[in-house]
């Protein structure tokens, strides 16, 4: 396990903060009535491409020494990670590759070339994801940015924690979703850091909820067919995020599909923001009541905003 | 005409300080890239009841003396201004009444009795509305608040435009909607209060560009049968705004049908915030090359987000 505390988090922030918006954190009183506690919303839906994914994969990037960075980056995604890395290698003016399932939607296509990315297709497995990216690191030596499995973007994604801190006091709760961990990870890592009392809960759904299995059993069990809407948390836990989420997270809990899509909704309705369905996860929890906040002071991380306004769950 | 300068409009923001969200400035690289030009964006949609209204609502019930108070507050509306009222009454513990015609959706009336003021319906008309509001003041001797046609609701908008100008520095223009022109004045008072040099840029649907029109005939011509998807764009200027704007406006701007509704899914899809059609309508402006704002510095107010999640116009 690499250990990252408030040295490497700070390194990080400074790295990314000419690139990255430091983005608000949000109250709404009509939530807080609800829950009968003080929420804090960090909202990484405003970060640039629309999710903190941004601030690791700019992490990374800005961590390339010169020779590697002439290289290039590569990595496999059709999620948010792609379009995080295709920015942030524009930003640093250098060549990106996107490994991406021929399966994936036109339009998460076109956004990563909007971004100057190079987009190669594969077939919709994950063997083939890995085979192809592999194939192509060996042609070009381009240099690998896992979307979550890497110190450099648990560090870069601890910077959303970090701000929400400065930004909103010491908390009694951070809430995070958890797919692959990166998030969860680095908002542990920064709690344990900047407000050690904090109790940090990651969120899931009870379709994918390998997270909790693994947390309980003390040793990664792999997602095996998740089904849910909230796509971003499809993935399973990595060797560098998991043993800094036994170690630093209190507990992982499940939510509903229902409380997905309510969760999204209200905060649509109430907040006038826009999140998509992995980053409802958390506000699910409170709904479902998985834990007890009231009275409490809740950092929430909202993660991301990318959604298809044609194809809403409602 | 009553003249609002800096005093106060000072005065106007540190009686709401306590009460309304200080909303975020955004910026968005790719709205930038698309319009050649640098936009701060003023998320009123982020206030309080979802709308700018709350500011001069809670600038007019906080001026109230205690006897005033007592006797309650009224209007007619059934728009944001119903909501921003009631909620500024609640925070004061006074009474609210809000007359609204017998047509408007259930959902408005529900918010409004949400925040604990009580409604009477009316017939559809103006003047029913105006009759029964007249009515209600001779029976319970409740304070009239209107809408836009009046100083401290004025010099309340205002405070938008000034936080702005504190967060985003000296701008070249600032856009703002114009219905009633209460937002419009008041961003026009404060931009010659605190940055002199800024263009003040109305701008309305070209299905209601009755202050367009009263604009260049230097006098008040009221809207008839306005038709625009921008709700809260269908009232006419009143005494106390119209002479605001023509001695502090630059311009006034018409935009079509189909510009808002790109607009508003722009903000949507770009900034993940949710606006509604009549604030859409100066982004809107800038689609369809109302004004030149290449290489400026753009202040945009975005003045709420308030739509039915089922019902969006694509």
């Amino acid at each position: 396990m690499t250990a990252i505390g408030r040295a490497t988090i700070e390194q990080a922030a400074a790295r990314i903060e000419p690139f990255a918006h430091r983005t608000p954190a949000l109250t709404c009183r009509t939530l807080d009535d609800r829950f009968g506690a003080v929420l804090q919303f960090k909202c990484e839906n405003l970060q640039k491409v629309g999710a903190f994914k941004f601030r690791g994969a700019t992490n990374a990037v800005r961590s390339l020494s010169d020779g590697e960075a002439a290289r290039g980056v590569i990595t496999h995604s059709s999620g948010n990670h792609a379009q995080a890395l295709a920015l942030a290698a524009r930003d640093r003016g250098i060549a990106a590759t996107i490994v991406m399932p021929s399966s994936a939607p036109a339009v998460k296509r076109a956004a990563v070339e909007g971004y100057g990315a190079t987009v190669i297709e594969c077939a919709p497995t994950l063997e083939a994801r890995e085979s192809t990216t592999a194939a192509q690191i060996e042609e070009s030596g381009a240099v690998l940015v896992h979307p979550y499995n890497d110190p450099r973007i648990i560090a870069g994604q601890a910077t959303a924690a970090k701000e929400l801190f400065e930004q909103a006091g010491a908390l009694d709760f951070v809430l995070a979703p958890v797919g692959g961990g990166g998030l969860l990870a680095g908002t542990a890592c920064a709690a344990s850091a900047w407000c050690p009392a904090a109790r940090v809960v990651g969120a899931e759904p009870a379709g994918a909820d390998d997270a909790q299995r693994s947390f309980r059993a003390g040793r990664i069990i792999p997602s095996t067919d998740p089904q849910t809407i909230a796509d971003g948390l499809l993935t399973s836990l990595g060797d560098q995020t998991f043993p800094l989420i036994m170690r630093h997270v209190h507990d992982i809990v499940t939510v509903s599909e229902a409380a997905i899509v309510e969760a999204m909704r209200l905060v649509w309705q109430r907040m006038k923001i826009i999140v998509e369905p992995s980053a409802a996860v958390p506000v699910a929890a409170l709904i479902e009541q998985r834990l007890d906040v009231r009275g409490a002071r809740v950092g929430i991380i909202l993660s991301g905003g990318n959604v298809d306004l044609d194809r809403l769950p409602w």
